[in-house]
C-alpha cells in the first residue's frame, strides 16, 4: 500500500500536481486555480484490487486522469475550477469485508462501524489505523475534500460486453444499478442413492435446480435484470449420497431502486411457490441491497459531446457493477466514463484493454475535463 | 488393520473356529465338518469402512455369522458342510479407489489392474502388498477358498429406508441393482453478474441445473429407478460471477441390467436435448457400471422360512447399495438378509441398530444357517 501510494504520488508530481498522501493511504492530486472560491472539480479512480487479478480495474482510470491533467498543463491551460486528481485506497473491499473506504473518507459519509471489521489475521481496521498514528475519533469531523458543490469524474473499464458488442471504445454510464445479495439455504436430508425411493427423498439440490431456473425466469419480464446464482455449495457433495443441503446465493441487479424491489417481489413469490410444492425447509436471507444511482445529466450531456469526436457513434448505459461513484454520487453531482475491455473480462489476470482504446479514451477525457471545467452545468 | 484383524481371529478363536489371516488380510474362521468332500457354506460381511461412518456397516454383519456359529456349536450342533466365517479385509474401497478386494481375492476373481492403483500418498498395492513379504506375482493362481458350488451368505444393515417404513427387522434380499456412475462437466463462460445481459451469457449452472431436474425426471417412468446427482462442482464459485464450468454427478441404479441400460438412453436422450437448447459444450463419461446380480431362490425361500418365525410378516426386495454379495454371487450361489437401521441412515457417525432387531436378527440367521446346512438347495 505504501509502495504504491508513494509511486502515484510521484507520477502525479511529476505530472506538475501537489500531492500529498492522506491517514487513510488516499492520493491527492492537487491543480489550483486562481478562482479559489469556485467548486472543485475532482477525477479519480481507485487503485486496490481484489486478488488475482487484472491491472486495468481502478488504476487504468486514475492514470487516464493524472495523464490527461498532464496533457492539459504542458499545453498551457489554466483551469477556471479547482482541479484534484484522486486515488482511492480501496474501493473493493477485499481485507476487511467493507467497500469504498477510500472514496467515503473523502466524502466525510464514511460508515463508522467499519472500523470494527477484522482482517483474516484478526486486526480490526481501528488498530492498524491508529498503529500508523491516525486518530479514528475524528473521523467524518473535519470537513471533506468533496462537498454537494463539486463535480467527480471516474473513468473505468466498462468490466462487460456491452461496449465489445457494440464495436465502440467507449460510453457513457447514466447511472449505477442497483443491488441486492440473497443466500439461500435448504435442508434437505441426506441419505444412500442407490436405497432411498423416490417418495422418501428429501433432496436439497433437486429443490435448488429449480429455483436456479426460477432465478433465470427473472429475466422473462424485464431485460433490464440481472439475476444470477453464482455460488453454490452441496452437502454432503458425494456421489453416491442424496444432497441433505445446499446453500446457495442471488445476485439481483436492476437499474432503478423500485425495479430491484419489485424484482424481489417476484423472486420470492417464486421460490415460496416452489418450497410449498418440495416441502423442504428454506431460509432467504437478504444479505445486502444498495440503491441506484443516476450519473448528472449535465456530465453525461458534456461527455456525449466528447465522445462524438472521437468515435462513430455514441452509446450510455446504465453500469450493473458498483464503483466509487456510487459513493460519491450520494455527496455531489457525478459521471462515469466506460472503457472497452476485452471479453468483457474483469477481476481476472486475463484482464485487458488494448492501447489503442487507451489513446482514444484519453483524447476523449482531455476533451470532457476542458468542457466541464469551462461550461460548469448548472446544478 | 492389524489389530482389526488379530481382534477378529481372537472373537472367532473363543467362538470354537480355527481362524487364520490371509496375506489380504481377509480373516477366516473355519467350523470342519465330517463330510470333507461337501460344499462348504461361507459367512460373513467386510470389516473395513469409509471414513468418519458408523460401526454397523459390516461389522455387525460379520459378528452376527461368529455369534450364531457360537449359539449353533454351543447347542452341540454337528454341520452337515463345511462352514467358514470370513471377515472381508476391503469392500469399500477407500484407500485404492477399488472396491470388493477381500472377497474378490477368496474367490479368484481379483483384478489385477487393481494392483497399481495408488493411495494418497502415492504407494501403489503391490508395494504395499509386497512390502508385507506377498507374492503378488501368485494372485488368482492358488485354488481360490470360494468355489462354484458353495454357498456363501451375507448379514447387513440395510442402508435404506423400506424396513424402517414397513416396520420390519429384517428383509430377504432379492438381488443387488445394476449401477451406473456418469460424470458431467459443462463449459460455460465466467462473467460479471451485474454487468452481462441474458443473451450473452453462458452459465454453466442454470444449464446444469436444468440436467439436475432431468435427471430426476427418470423416477417419473420406473419406481425402480433409483437416480441422484450427489456431487456438484461450480467454478469460479463467486456470489458476483456467472459460473463458467459446473461438474456433476449422476448416480444411476435400476434392480435390472436392461432396466439400467434403457435409464442410461432416456438420460442421453433428455440431457442432449438440453445440450442443444443450451448450446453449451458439455462432456458425459460413464465412468463405472456394475451388472445386477440375482440372489439364489434356494437360499431366499430358507430365508423367508426362517424370518417368519421371527417376525410379523416377510418381505423382500432389490438392494441398491452394493456388497460383497455383488462380487461372490458371480462365482456361486449367494443371499443376503438386512437388516434394519434407524431412518436408513448410513456411512455416517449417526448410524444405528437397536439391541432389539440385533437379537431378532441373530435368532433367525442362526435359523438361516441350520436350515442350509441340512436341506443345502438343488442348484
Amino acid at each position: 500500500m505504501d509502495t504504491a501510494s508513494k509511486l502515484i504520488k510521484s507520477w502525479m508530481n511529476n505530472a506538475g500536481l501537489i500531492a500529498t498522501v492522506d491517514p487513510m493511504q488516499n492520493v491527492i492530486g492537487s491543480w489550483p486555480s486562481e478562482n479559489a472560491s469556485s467548486p472543485s472539480i475532482h477525477l479519480g479512480s481507485h487503485y486496490d484490487t481484489v486478488i488475482n487479478a487484472g491491472k486495468y480495474d481502478g488504476p487504468l482510470g486514475l492514470l487516464l486522469c493524472i495523464s490527461a491533467v498532464e496533457i492539459l498543463r504542458l499545453e498551457g491551460y489554466e483551469p477556471k475550477h479547482f482541479i484534484n486528481i484522486l486515488g482511492f485506497c480501496d474501493e473493493e473491499g477485499i481485507r476487511f469485508s467493507s467497500t469504498f473506504l477510500g472514496s467515503s473518507y473523502l466524502c466525510g459519509t464514511f460508515d463508522l462501524n467499519f472500523l470494527d471489521n477484522r482482517d483474516s489475521e484478526g486486526n480490526t481496521m481501528r488498530e492498524l489505523l491508529e498503529s500508523r498514528g491516525m486518530d479514528t475519533s475524528q473521523f467524518n469531523k473535519a470537513k471533506p475534500l468533496i462537498s454537494k458543490d463539486d463535480l467527480f469524474l471516474e473513468p473505468h473499464i466498462e468490466q462487460g460486453p456491452v461496449l465489445e458488442n457494440l464495436d465502440l471504445p467507449l460510453g457513457v454510464v447514466t447511472g449505477i444499478a442497483a443491488q441486492s445479495r440473497i443466500h439461500v439455504s435448504i435442508t434437505g436430508k441426506s441419505g444412500h442413492a442407490g436405497t432411498t425411493p423416490l417418495e422418501l427423498r428429501k433432496d436439497a439440490l433437486t429443490t435448488a435446480a429449480e429455483m436456479i431456473l426460477a432465478v433465470e425466469t427473472l429475466f422473462d419480464a424485464n431485460s433490464n435484470a440481472r439475476a444470477t446464482v453464482g455460488q453454490i455449495n452441496n452437502y454432503p457433495n458425494a456421489i453416491n449420497a442424496i444432497p441433505g443441503k445446499v446453500e446457495f446465493t442471488i445476485d439481483l441487479r436492476h437499474p432503478v431502486t423500485a425495479g430491484l424491489n419489485q424484482l424481489k417481489e417476484e423472486l420470492l413469490e417464486k421460490l415460496n411457490l416452489i418450497i410449498q410444492k418440495r416441502d423442504l425447509p428454506c431460509e432467504i436471507d437478504f444479505l445486502q441491497s444498495v440503491d441506484s444511482i443516476t450519473c448528472d445529466r449535465g456530465i453525461q450531456k458534456a461527455m456525449n459531446k466528447a465522445l462524438a469526436k472521437h468515435q462513430k457513434s455514441v452509446t450510455s448505459f446504465t453500469s450493473g457493477a458498483g464503483h466509487d461513484t456510487l459513493k460519491i454520487a450520494q455527496t455531489c453531482r457525478s459521471g462515469m466514463l466506460f472503457i472497452r475491455c476485452r471479453d468483457g473480462l474483469s477481476h481476472h489476470p486475463d484482464e485487458y484493454t488494448s492501447p489503442e482504446d487507451i489513446r482514444v479514451a484519453l483524447n476523449a477525457w482531455v476533451d470532457v475535463i476542458r468542457e466541464l471545467d469551462q461550461n460548469f452545468p448548472e446544478s
